[in-house]
């Protein structure tokens, strides 16, 4: 029997499906979503208006959200005007660490990562949170101030949301030391970063519930994809190999994790989906891929419900059908099968012990 | 516009249909299943054990949870052996109160109600609570002490639930001061002593979201009904007059309201749930009148899943059905439709000010 506490036992219930699968939706960007409206609306980053980063996240969410088992937004743009367009079957993840990143006291390409000011989980819980999102930037062979930073953060996330009974969803995001993420050079170092990132966040001590993955190879430099519109004119590795990848991953990860989208287009992402729940995820949590290509019709707002009404409505109908064989999250070998989970401290002192 | 704070808006919202309409159940029965589980085993009262009371509740939440907008449970019997058991997609509602009530320092005929030990609003939440219940019994011409006790006990549940942005739902029943409630003197008693509970804790200071009440009238001793089954041989009024009641309720009822079944049969609470939600309630928080039944096939969890299957599932479908014409929360003139809710501290900075 797995022991698991309630509180978090539900809220990973009402995050999935009813038979396990995660087809959430994420919502919370901030600083690519000032930029991608700064583009259309000819402006400079730091002149585009508060109003209009909420009014879009709230016209994305009211009509892609009834899609989601769970809808991850942000409590600055996202919470405040677009809470009332959640509906009642669609659980809430609130995202906790601030946009972005900083480097202060290290390397310029290395990366911290750092909370909302003002911003607790005890106050996302109050709001209706049914689960708690942390984002961090993560590179193995980053100087030891680096990692012993993002650790210490994840750990304080895992700490607090143990306190509060809240499940806590760790998204882990790579970077490059030296030159760039797009490039085949960055491809071929991708599967290692992925993995041994895993392989740090899934230790007891940090106390993740779900981790959310990027794709652990970059399709873009995979030699089987040359005829797909998203291939780059590079190879890194074939299909094989990417399918190996991913099974080394699900290997690693002692905990039920979910592919993020990182803003690749829609069908890139759909067959990164097809990939990893073949290798055992649990499903997506996937923003951009799905309604990216709204922004450009912002500020006509018919032309951007159209646009979600038509083609995002599409595009998430087809990732769903995607993780249709995502193993569900109690098949995880962390669970061994819905009728081994079982509540921790069940008894009849539970109300006073728990 | 009509303010409400984000927690309870989202609470709220999971309480009830996407319509706005409750259709909830209550299993968080405890002295009352006792004494039933009791007279079924023929045991007394004490000697019925606590895995008999967990595994009814258990059988009872599985089978009917699916057909409920929401589930009220206790946090001793019931919520650690039967969380797992309420889909994601059915909100649930924690007991605050400790079972029945007691008369210490005041007359034997009075009932003050106690929390439950060791039980806290804050560790409601933690356990997933998307909304309190308390019971309050209440006779607005008891002693000065016991009406003095009963609503500081409100005011306190109120406070808290405030603080945890939990909705509050407040449920109030009342009783004889002299002789019994099964009588037609009672029963003509009846409209005003629910109606003046309402008129007292509607008051702003208690902090009450939704309010959980008797039918304000006897309809066993109402003439209209002289050949139902439930009829008890005399009459308090008429079905007219019965209407009227309900009017006058709505009237006082500054918040919205559901109808209680405490334990009436089916064919009485159908009744029940028409005439109050034409008077304007907004649904119903039901327990004994759908599942009552059950209890007598105890320990033959065969029988017990038979009868759940077939006449407890008919009754719950029967009561969803006369709820259909309920009046959505957010059209009580507390709200004056969806269009006029309004989070409270919407803006830029909701996420300091919250």
């Amino acid at each position: 029997m797995n022991d698991i506490s309630s509180g978090k036992l539900r809220g990973i219930v009402k995050l999935a499906d009813a038979k396990g699968r995660f087809k959430m939706m994420a919502i919370d960007q901030r600083g690519s979503m000032v930029q991608a409206l700064a583009d259309v609306l000819n402006k400079e980053k730091a002149d585009v208006q508060y109003e209009d980063v909420a009014a879009l996240k709230t016209l994305i969410t009211r009509a892609l959200a009834p899609n989601a088992t769970a809808v991850l937004t942000d409590p600055i743009y996202g919470y405040p005007y677009s809470i009332a367009e959640i509906p009642r079957d669609v659980a809430l993840l609130l995202a906790y660490e601030e946009s972005g990143y900083v480097s202060e006291g290290v390397s310029e390409n290395e990366r911290l990562s750092n909370p909302i000011e003002n911003w607790t989980i005890a106050t996302a819980q109050r709001a209706g949170a049914d689960a708690i999102k942390l984002l961090a930037y993560y590179h193995p062979d980053a100087s030891e101030a680096t990692l012993r930073h993002q650790q210490a953060f994840v750990q304080h996330v895992g700490d607090e949301c143990e306190k509060h009974d809240l499940p806590f969803l760790l998204e882990l995001v790579s970077y490059a030391l030296e030159g760039t993420t797009k490039s085949v050079a960055f491809a071929r170092q991708k599967p290692a970063l992925v993995i041994r990132s895993v392989e740090e966040f899934t230790a007891p001590r940090y106390k993740v519930d779900i981790l959310k993955l990027e794709f652990p190879a970059d399709l873009k430099y995979t030699s089987d994809y040359q005829n797909r519109r998203f291939y780059a004119g590079d190879s890194a590795y074939t299909l094989a190999e990417v399918k190996d990848i991913c099974q080394r991953l699900d290997a690693a990860s002692t905990l039920p994790w979910v592919i993020l989208s990182a803003g690749v287009d829609i069908e890139e992402f759909i067959e990164n989906v097809h990939l990893a729940t073949e290798a055992g995820a649990s499903g997506f949590l996937c923003g951009r891929a799905i309604w990216k290509d709204a922004v450009q019709y912002y500020p006509d707002t018919d032309a951007v419900n159209r646009f979600l009404a038509d083609e995002a409505t599409t595009n998430f109908t087809n990732a769903n059908a995607a993780a249709e064989n995502a193993r569900p999250w109690f098949d995880h070998r962390q669970f061994g099968g819905a009728e081994n989970v079982q509540i921790a401290k069940q008894s009849a002192t539970w109300y006073r012990d728990y």
